[in-house]
């Protein structure tokens, strides 16, 4: 039976998968270079960089399973890991997602449509591929992160800097679609091959960064939910992932188009906490223990909002009502991710409780504000 | 600001209202005498007997707010830390409830109905209760939980052995009620005054210790729930609490004698972890740190079943679906509080969920199978 989990990543995620799974009776140990990480609070700390593969014995020593929270980890660390423990999901999982070169081949060869990109090795392939595609985006290989790595090409005069910004990396480059709306969907599957989706959420970016998620996504018809279930099935299955999968999504004309894959929980998820009947967080922790995995339906509908730079005042969001207030516990710094709030609808038509519409632009307004005090500091 | 929170006493409260409280950023210590108590998974142990007034000090340093998660715990321990930061609740609230004779009478004192009662010094004095109550049950009067410290005496030859089994102690003496059923309120306070009731739940005991509590209790009408909440009203104000108490109630023909009370949190309120829009554990951390409390609605309805002796199958309960499991990571031990699982009714209607009387009665059978193997071991 799987008692102690060893979780490469010690940030705010670990932090969550933490949370989730002591009441489970689990233990944890987080991987981190950090000793002021996140996820220090719920368990046992083990200091060593992402990199130094010497240092995976020692932390898989007497761990019964292995999962990871951050994919910027080196493959190798990973298959060292994976040779001393179960490891969910495993190393294909994380190199399919690490390259965005291997990861759109993959989405290809898997029949899942994206938009048009191409490898590009030269400031000439870049002018090609603009003339192509037109207003198109450059972005890095790998380590790409909270819009980190990417430069936008909106005229054929851009090239010459986007080349001078990201040339000396391996990068790809990608037609700019027009689309509708950003959408995720999150799914975990079981080591019985059992596999759940939760529904597919909006997302609204600020400078690069998820700001809001909209939980179920407004106006999805059942057939772009089978759509979207169908892709992260085949995606999940040929990788043989066990936990949980995220997919970001364009909504282009009624069409998804993949954007990228994380083999991990997501921001997009947050709001499954106390908006769905199992948290992505429980339901991962399950799938790395070997447990039954929990419903996915809503139980409200919620918005997550992000809070970048500095948290709000905890006391003016709780006053609002029906807000659940998720500090990370980490120092203030402009454009950190500091916690998240989400707002549920949980008592729909009680006079008390307010305007749920208002409940969440109170709470975006305090997030925005807050982290705006930071930014200017 | 307050951000480090010390907790006297170290179980599963503890360890549930650190789990309710990282997320609001703050930090936790508790004080236990065991270095394995539950709470150790999720902040600072600080080992030392309850009794150990001269450890006071060294706990509170640094601690921006103390509290309490269990009641058998020194007054002058609690006075003395009380000097140091401000215990919410305080001390009053704890020797109020920690001896029957000095709560019963506070409780006529505020005007709460209860059973007939008296202290007794002898025999004799059992003797002259029994021939005016009936049945009776003699308790002491410090230090019972759990069924303990409680004899039952239904003739007047029981007297000479309910006297030699408690007679050393100072005792009481209860006419035993013919009551319909057990209901608990459990209601928070805070800083400001404000106060706020979770719905009146309905108890089940198995061997005298809580086995079943159902929320919210059918059949309540809105005056009853009005007529609790006006006495948990002035019990709290006449203490002055601060945080979440518990009064346990006997039903007599539609009428509430108030049996005990907590200045706690309550297992009977271990639904509201996920059967309300916020938690009981939550809202007593909100009281402790000064920030306005949430809206205590009931989400959907629950039944949270405990786990005595022993946990079930953690893959068995899950399985299930819409069942929360609530592992305190205790050795196993017959008549422990091991762990606890609220059932909700989370998705009515919804066939693929399950009936969820049937979810209920696989989990009770669960938890009485798991907890009759350790009781014969």
């Amino acid at each position: 039976m799987i008692k102690r989990i060893g979780v490469v990543g010690g940030g705010q995620l670990g932090r969550m998968l933490g949370l989730a799974g002591l009441p489970l009776g689990l233990q944890f140990r987080f991987w981190d270079p950090s000793p002021q990480a996140p996820a220090g609070a719920i368990g046992e700390m083990f200091q060593a960089d992402f990199y130094d593969i010497s240092a995976a014995g020692k932390f898989a020593d007497g761990l019964d399973a292995i999962t990871y929270e951050f994919e910027n980890v080196s493959t190798e660390t990973l298959k060292q890991l994976q040779s001393l423990a179960p490891c969910r999901p495993g190393a294909f999982s994380l190199s399919t997602s690490q390259d965005r070169l291997v990861e759109k081949t993959f989405f290809q060869d898997n029949g899942v449509e994206i938009a048009p990109w191409r490898a590009i090795e030269s400031e000439d392939e870049l002018r090609l591929a603009f003339e192509e595609f037109g207003p198109c985006i450059v972005k890095t290989r790998t380590l790409g992160y909270d819009g980190k790595g990417q430069v936008r090409v909106a005229a054929a005069s851009d090239c010459a800097a986007a080349w001078a910004e990201l040339g000396s990396q391996p990068i790809i480059v990608e037609k700019q679609v027009a689309f509708s709306r950003e959408l995720s969907l999150v799914a975990v599957r079981g080591v019985d091959g059992d596999l759940r989706t939760w529904p597919l959420v909006e997302n609204e970016h600020r400078g690069g960064i998820l700001h809001k998620t909209i939980a179920p996504a407004p106006g999805v018809s059942p057939a772009l939910q089978e759509k979207a279930d169908a892709i992260l099935r085949a995606t999940m299955e040929a990788l043989d992932h066990v936990g949980v999968l995220t997919i970001e999504f364009f909504e282009v004309d009624g069409r998804l188009l993949a954007n990228e894959m994380a083999p991990r929980v997501h921001n997009s998820g947050h709001w499954t906490i106390e908006g769905a009947v199992t948290s992505q967080f429980e339901n991962h922790v399950r799938a790395v223990a070997g447990l039954p995995l929990g419903f996915t339906e809503p139980r409200f509908s919620s918005v997550m909002i992000n809070c970048i730079g500095a948290m709000p005042p905890a006391d003016k969001v709780v006053r609002l009502g029906g807000t659940h207030f998720h500090s990370y516990a980490k120092s203030s710094r402009p454009g950190r991710k500091m916690g998240h709030i989400t707002v549920c609808d949980e008592m729909p038509g009680d006079s008390h409780a307010g305007d749920f519409v208002e409940r969440v632009q109170a709470v975006e307004d305090l997030a925005i504000s807050a982290a705006g005090q930071v930014a200017h500091v």
